[in-house]
């Protein structure tokens, strides 16, 4: 049976992008469906009837919700370029990283951009940055994962790409080279690998003001 | 080579409480670090750099963080009781639950007792309650896992055992049986697990003060 993949997305979200990688890392075909936030889908609502949120994979009728979730079970059910580790040490090294970005690192970076670049909000940003920052130089890789990479890179993608269009979008500039060298080194790395530069450029360049509605909406407050 | 299992450890965690279940479920033998946090070890500082937090396990010299991490590597390494189910669809549903219970379920209750039972907090945490409530109802089964506890329970024994005891101690008392009868069933079940029992009484019943100042150190503001 030919496997049936379908992306619930929408342009512009980080969370959807990380499972856009993930499946062109594996190589899988699969069919995007574009929700509109202000008039959700009975089908997405249906398929995650908790978070209502995008993304949302559809695999041969099993939906999945969560992003990190989503990447961990494409890892599993599909062979070929691995997005974790198979030793479950490394593997836990992993997903603790993935989780630090993911429930620490970008609602720092939310609330930067929701409290208009509040000097507290900055200074709690920094200060997840900085171990970011820490953890590559002491790693003196490419990437978190390596010489590619993996479920942390994945994970972060928002700080390499989409960060960057709201500093230029909202004129809060913050994350600099000199500040940051070795993220905005890896950041530089990260967009250039295939795979990413596949995901991002068709889909990820909706008009600024779009995109910074997009950004507002959903992690304004958080 | 015997495994060498360290867990260090504060009692009146719900998070540590997550790890001990995990080794019990297993039955691995485990010798507990007893933190003081407002002095916290070099031990732990060195094994935990970025959380600086327990539950840190150590295993054969090698130390995991965060609480969900944990479980699932002890699940990974040792056989026997399964705590996430093997097929990859069903492990992605049970990690979306823990992931919910985990990161929007508990804040929310402990903004409850942060804001010493502010109208909003409450309307808020009952809101996600009801998500779990309805859960239950759909499921009809004794657990979150079926007949036996599975990483959702695993997750929740905040719900099940600790908030009753910061109801207690708070007088905010709001998870009633009228108001949340699936739960309150599914506490009183959980909380009769024979390892739960053992976990549970020699180490969670430190002074009722002291139990609230721990919560309120941790988690007053969150």
């Amino acid at each position: 049976m030919e496997d049936e993949v379908k992306l619930y997305a929408v342009a512009g979200s980080p969370f959807v992008c990380r499972v856009e990688i993930a499946l062109n890392l594996k190589g899988i075909e699969y069919q995007i469906v574009e929700e509109d936030l202000k008039n959700k889908s009975s089908d997405l609502l249906n398929f995650n009837p908790v978070r209502k949120e995008v993304p949302v994979l559809l695999h041969n009728g099993n939906p999945i919700s969560e992003s990190l979730v989503i990447v961990e079970y494409i890892d599993h059910v599909w062979k070929g370029f691995p997005i974790l580790p198979h030793d479950p040490y490394e593997k836990s090294v992993v997903r603790f990283w993935a989780k630090f970005i993911d429930s620490t690192c970008i609602p720092a970076l939310f609330k930067v951009f929701g409290s208009n670049g509040a000097e507290q909000a900055i200074a709690e940003a920094f200060e997840q940055l900085q171990i970011l920052e820490d953890e590559l130089a002491a790693k003196g890789t490419k990437f978190f994962g390596g010489d590619d990479i993996n479920l942390i890179d994945v994970a972060a993608n928002f700080i390499a790409y989409w960060l960057g269009m709201l500093e230029e979008g909202t004129e809060i500039k913050f994350v600099t080279k000199d500040k940051f060298p070795k993220i905005m080194e890896w950041a530089g790395n990260f967009v250039k690998v295939e795979v990413v530069k596949k995901v991002l450029p068709p889909r990820i360049i909706p008009p600024k003001a779009q995109l910074l509605a997009v950004f507002k909406k959903r992690f304004g407050n958080s």
